[in-house]
């Protein structure tokens, strides 16, 4: 095989997973890791806890492919067969690792716990693997070299113990040919939906082809699209390439793209903000605080988020932010506009700034059912406000799909893309699901 | 191979899939429908679009399995492939179905378009295979019998299609051996570590023997942990063996049995609320919304959820919920506790219940990081307090992970297990993680 690492395959174990209970998304995690650093994925196996299963896939994939990357299987029970199936591969014995032993015996004393006796199989490894530590679990990883050739890491199945060890781990003993080089780049956009930007891509001199590099494809998660560019090939040309492309795309996107690599939506909302020494609170009602924790989710966003109001009940969106009772169809007045209105948004986005001092508020007010449609007002309807200094508060409406996680998550996307276009200036652009404030398209 | 369908592969293709471009989760709806219909999946496979690698794969599991169910690929592109990785299973040549390209052309003709030449290719199946109709979508599937007799479906991949064409042509045909039956309950804990379970489980007749029936497995999720059991055999005895598994499962772990099925803890915390006729309000300071998110999420939250406040600030803990501002290290008193602390968690959430009038008030202030750790106070440090009628105010005192997002979602959840082991009345529980109020483990 070669010395290289050119493709990988990746192992999910779990009966969880095979029955259908749990989603399996370390795998995708993992292709996505690997693919950054220039390993192309080629299979993923899940399979469930059977030791003769799992050694057989590990068996047939070495023949294969000479990096294989497992999770799951490394818990302390009887269903946790990973290291036995290793065993079974590799020949030899298992051996109680002291290392091992004494890290997880630190992990429950450092949470004032003793280690159960069933956890000390997690300290077990065949004579030929390594174990690999884990500072955020008990289970410690295992790698080993199988007679073929190809290289396996065994990881555990938790995804904040699976990654941290990836990152640490693994990527670090990846082997790249020299001077070749895969690359990628990611660049995030809100407000236009993924076929306009295919389009306008496509237009561009057919930046989405299938035989260019870098290739440019793009996916959608919820309201956001990313456009992704991978080149691969000889290392000095990579960054040329991808700095060029980088720009075409910016330039056909424009205010759209609000962040490259990792940044969050929020993140980038905070960044604005910060620049501008600007500060921020929320009032949220249908969302319930999925708004403010997107928000709090940036690490230091406490400079410029100042806090929010849940205000689940009409009352206390009276009580706390002083929205006029007599807007609520519960007042008795004929032409009150209700809890779901423009007219509430406003003042809940008004009387969070005047409360708490910020720049800005934002307001959520909608139906997220499946409870609470009125005539006029199918669940998925949802109205959003920003309030700040020197314009008038912003109100937009939005027609969101009909099931309760998805309209929340839109809810809350759409009303950092309100603040987001504010920030940067785009008074133009519409946002997906957007409708006029009467209802119509 | 038996006549009857009684274990199942699952394939999915796609490139998007397989470079960790897009989550699928059509593989684990796929399961939960097999294992509904009494047919137990043993293996999952994502493969890229290439032709030999699929046919490979059904090849190697026909020998294992006589049902396979594969979803993607039967697209009008270059690279839809799974029609001609049948082909080269079952020999024979590609024909043109009459009855499916007069379906495909009256699909766009009732969309006011014209079918394109390259979609007239989903109209082609190997001479040995029968078409599946989809009343959804341009990608009729695909069903035929291998030379091993494992039969095969292909469906398209877009859920929306596929869904449905497994409900009305694959569902009907499988073959169940009469009177045998595989059902799965699982039931959801929280306060005890799996290890614990795992224990208490083995301890009582090794519930968690591998090759016992029902079996049973337990997965962890964050600070939750859930007991699975199958029961797989006759018909007849499957209820009366999973009711004496989950009557035993639910005396060994006693309140810590929080929920079954789908249910989530906050469901169940606002389901024995609302017997009660009682109401929460919530307090948050590091996790930004978070509870009131997981709270809000529940459909029907809003007859127990009053609201709530993100004080993320000081002055907005003062201002808002009454918090004395002498408690904070910044009022310059040398003995202030500061803003995490037991003082400032009681009193955020007495605050919160009086200004809301709730029964019950749910408060979390702490250290989430990566910034603001004090002397004594390090990341991950989180004060947690419940407030109600008729008892003194709980605090509860974390050394939580030293990851941002993995503090505030465990804090969160422990709230809500502050809640729940409240209401049902468990005084002597210690929470995962929970260490004493000064800090000692």
């Amino acid at each position: 095989m070669s010395t290289y690492h050119r493709t990988a395959a990746i192992v999910s174990q779990g009966d969880e997973i095979v029955l259908g209970q749990t989603l399996d998304t370390n795998s995708r995690w993992l292709s996505g890791r690997l693919m950054d650093a220039g390993v192309l994925p080629v299979e993923h196996v899940s399979l469930p806890d059977d030791r003769g299963a799992i050694a057989a896939t590990l068996t047939r994939l070495s023949e294969r492919v000479n990096l294989i990357i497992c999770s799951g299987g490394l818990g302390p029970t009887a269903d946790d067969l990973t290291r036995f199936a290793l065993l079974d591969v590799l020949g030899g014995e298992m051996v109680e690792d002291e290392a091992s032993l004494a890290a997880i015996r630190a992990y429950f004393e450092s949470r004032g716990r003793v280690m159960g006796e069933l956890n000390r199989v997690q300290a077990q490894r065949p004579r030929a693997a390594e174990m690999i530590a884990n500072p955020h679990g008990t289970a410690p990883g295992l790698f080993a070299r199988l007679p073929s050739g190809c290289e396996v890491f065994c990881l555990p199945g938790p995804p904040r113990e699976m990654m941290p060890m990836f990152e640490s781990h693994v990527r670090p003993r990846l082997r790249l040919e020299p001077g070749r080089t895969v690359v990628t780049r990611s660049l995030h956009t809100i407000g236009l939906g993924e076929s306009e930007i295919a389009a306008r891509l496509t237009r561009a001199g057919d930046m989405m082809a299938r035989t260019r590099n870098p290739s440019i494809g793009t996916t959608a998660s919820q309201s956001i699209v990313s456009v992704r560019m991978r080149y691969e090939g000889a290392s000095a040309g990579a960054a040329a390439a991808l700095d060029a492309d980088e720009r075409a795309v910016r330039d056909l996107l424009g205010s759209a793209v609000f962040a490259d690599g990792d940044q969050t939506l929020a993140a980038a909302c905070l960044a604005r903000l910060r620049e501008r020494k600007q500060t921020l609170s929320v009032a949220e009602s249908c969302t319930g605080g999925l708004l403010g924790s997107l928000i709090t989710d940036v690490a230091g966003s406490s400079d410029v988020f100042v806090g929010g109001w849940l205000t689940y009940s009409n009352e206390a969106k009276r009580r706390d932010l002083g929205v006029p009772a007599a807007l609520f169809s519960e007042s008795g007045a004929a032409a009150a506009p209700g809890a779901v209105s423009a007219e509430v948004a406003a003042a809940m986005a008004e009387g969070a700034r005047r409360v708490s001092g910020s720049s800005f508020a934002l307001s959520i007010t909608g139906i997220a059912g499946p409870g609470g449609a009125v005539p006029g007002k199918p669940v998925g309807t949802v109205f959003i406000g920003l309030a700040g200094d020197g314009f008038a508060t912003k109100i937009r409406r939005f027609a969101m799909s009909s099931d309760r996680s998805a309209v929340r998550d839109w809810a809350a996307r759409a009303a950092l893309a309100m603040l987001w276009f504010h920030v940067v200036d785009d008074t133009t652009t519409r946002l997906l699901r957007e409708v006029r404030l009467d209802g119509s398209a």
